[in-house]
């Protein structure tokens, strides 16, 4: 499947045209990296970068892309000619899709012509931002959930139909363990799961008869929604009754609620549940949920097995777009590369200049201590201590004599154009992201005023940063 | 083009299967409608109709997607079988695209069997719900911005691929005479802009160099990006320099501003653009602006003539779902439809019972007084007058008199399955909106605390749905 080159900004074309008609095309490196976390959290998890990585050899324009750039009036025939041959060559440099990120630190490096560089951003940001927003949602719901499931139900809310199927993606690599869009199933092998619409109840002849043939149907998946019209007036009676007579044939039910006070429902239905003798049948609970309110529930104790999450999961809720940005950080000049620096009246908008790696050090008890950004061409190894720069403000420092493993978090993954690092199933993504999340201290996890991680510039970045800022001025 | 029928929720399947195992299907009519303006505002603007009409009868089930059902393990060969020669046959009523909406009105209406309702319920949404929220959240953004125009940005913080070419469309409906997403232009036929961006500036050996290149290339599109390194100290003096040059052709430039206090650059930057003597150079702002700010600028009388805007419009910023939901409102029994209702414990959210349509009242100058939703099958014609009650609180009422006009809003737009109304152009739709718009007082479009329009239910639905809630009780 190819994907068309239109989908950029307007202006990429025409700043690449400038460039072919100036008959510029030098290499350059663009950054890609944030200023905030979402959600005020205390981290964000990276996805989208196999789709970035998939996408980037196949951008091409078809003819009618071409005739339509033509008909605004604005392209000339030897940038069309360009484009119409267009590939993509450069190489990329990434972290890894599922890995903890912080703000300042290059997520990702292209180096290629400027022209290339700048066709490629808008759908670069377009993916990253939005993965990155809902895998860091579902990642921060299924923290709060503690150990009980979270389920998401997010595609009749979601942003159109790739802000469903993307969503469904990047919240399972967050750790969701199940979703109710049988496409994002299909497509990317994520469990899917269900149980019944209110209209199924209604289009009975009552709720009992409505319960009955459903778990008559599904012995295996009977989740009987149970709030039609009295939740513990009717509706986990009649699911009582239900479970009962599963029971009997070694089968258990699983009950629903979509409104009400989750609180006091769910405890009064657990205890229902278990004077009935039904121990083993789990309660699922959805509507309108997200971390905060999960978060205090389960700190409260309450006896719910799944949570079904939807808008606020599948869309970021308040929160509905991640600031990934793209930024030029180094331009040859006469055949070297040179750093560059976008100098801002605010301070910590100022960009990291120059070709730069994270480096991530670990204590001996495998915990991340804190990142340290740094020029590509230093070495960083283990066997002395390092001195820790804050971005913006240089008199903040401090050094860390104590580690035991220094981790680099940028690697080649294409090279001129092809793919070169491993690629993993998403099922593999989710393993590696909760994983990754167990090297860092609760604190930094916490869902309200989270600890804040450090991340630091290395002695020498600082140095030309600082140097750039007075040339500059 | 197709679309997969598996582009639904699982437990609609699983419904489905149901019946059919039940020997059940019989016709049913589902409403959609919703229950609250987003952004706190007092219209919503109906969008995403076309694309619904368009895709109910190309919605289709591949082999791959049957086998992948298969691998499920929960569906059985006879209701494969079905999904494989599916199409959908049913009638829908709606309203059009560009309409003003307002909660309980249902906005489109299936008429089907009860497992084609259930397949197409979370398609329905997922487009009805995103373009409508855009739709009206760029309507409220013209709004404020007078009439000064508005640009939408959104391509790379947008939700996905689809999230973003969905909101330039949603947004165009909504009243943004631009967009910067290319391939949106090409699809949709909406006209394309941009500028630069600082990279473009900081690629060149310095900031008038960049900007004179510029100018070069695109005289008659010199948008020129002022604040790479200091708006007030050499952007905007830079920009001079190219815009008296371009005087000379007979052309001029403009100016955008990407950061700083648009409110107070935009005055110093109108001041030194009329002092140079380029009175036509306009200005274009933009910087994670919204309504809000918009209009407290245009209020304030800012000298600003374009508005870029992207995050909050592509993505409805701290709104980021719209509510619609779909409701079954009758089912067939002994060949005859009958009435249902959902009883919530939360009085308004009981649903309206009934196959219905709503009736929009006018005034002898044109303007909307009130709308009623009434049943399908009375009769609701000029000439009497007619008692208004509220959909929730029946003992509110009040009788209208005096009206000139009476519109119904629902139209059938699809018979059996094949598209029988008009279909428009994105510009005509555009058009309708704003047409649509003038019909109501300026008090229910105020950006703040606007004027609650009047929904109410006719006297034969309000009996009908008290009579089924004593019923059920």
């Amino acid at each position: 499947m190819n994907y068309s080159g239109l989908l950029t900004d307007l202006y990429e074309l025409t700043m690449m045209q400038g460039y072919l008609l100036q008959n510029r095309n030098e290499n350059v490196v663009f950054d890609v990296f944030f200023r905030k976390h979402p959600f005020s959290g205390g981290y964000s998890i990276l996805t989208g970068i196999e789709d970035v990585l998939n996408l980037l050899p196949r951008l091409s324009f078809s003819e009618d892309d071409i005739a339509y750039l033509r008909s605004l009036n604005r392209f000339e025939d030897r940038f069309l000619d360009y484009l119409r041959n267009f590939k993509f060559t450069g190489d990329v440099y990434t972290m890894d899709e599922g890995d903890v990120i912080f703000p300042q630190e290059p997520l990702l490096r292209i180096h290629s012509t400027i022209m290339e560089a700048q066709l490629i951003e808008s759908i670069i940001l377009n993916t990253i931002n939005f993965q990155t927003l809902i895998a860091t949602k579902a990642a921060r719901v299924v923290h709060a959930a503690g150990g009980s499931g979270v389920l998401e139900f997010g595609l009749r809310r979601a942003q159109g139909v790739d802000g469903a199927l993307s969503a469904s993606r990047a919240a399972y690599i967050g750790g969701v363990i199940a979703t109710s869009n049988t496409l994002a199933g299909k497509l990317y092998n994520i469990p899917v799961t269900g149980s019944m619409a209110h209209s199924w109840v209604m289009a009975h002849d009552n709720e009992l008869q409505s319960f009955a043939k459903f778990a008559e149907l599904y012995p295996d998946a009977a989740i009987l929604l149970i709030d039609t019209f009295d939740t513990l007036g009717s509706g986990i009676e009649n699911a009582i009754k239900i479970g009962l007579d599963l029971k009997k044939k070694g089968k258990s039910i699983m009950v629903r609620l979509d409104s009400g006070d989750l609180f006091y429902l769910s405890n009064k239905i657990r205890e229902k549940l278990d004077n009935a003798g039904l121990q083993d049948a789990k309660i699922v609970v959805s509507n309108d949920l997200n971390e905060e309110i999960i978060h205090q529930m389960v700190t409260d104790g309450v006896p719910i097995d799944f949570w079904g999450v939807g808008t606020q999961l599948v869309t970021g809720g308040i929160d509905s777009a991640f600031g990934g940005v793209y930024k030029l950080c180094a331009k040859e000049n006469s055949g070297r590369m040179v750093p560059t620096i976008k100098v801002s009246n605010n301070a910590e908008k100022t960009s990291n200049p120059g070709v730069k790696q994270v480096y991530r050090f670990y204590d001996s008890d495998g915990y991340a201590i804190g990142d340290m950004i740094a020029l590509q061409s230093e070495k960083i190894r283990p066997g002395r201590p390092y001195k820790f720069y804050h971005p913006t403000y240089f008199h903040k420092k401090y050094i860390l004599n104590k580690y035991s493993r220094i981790e680099p978090l940028l690697k080649l993954q294409m090279e001129n154009g092809v793919r070169t690092g491993d690629s993993f199933t998403l099922q593999e993504i989710q393993q590696k992201v909760q994983k990754n999340l167990t090297n860092f201290d609760k604190t930094y996890k916490r869902i309200l005023n989270p600890h804040i991680y450090k991340i630091s510039l290395s002695e020498t970045l600082k140095k030309l940063k600082a140097q750039l800022i007075d040339e500059y001025k």
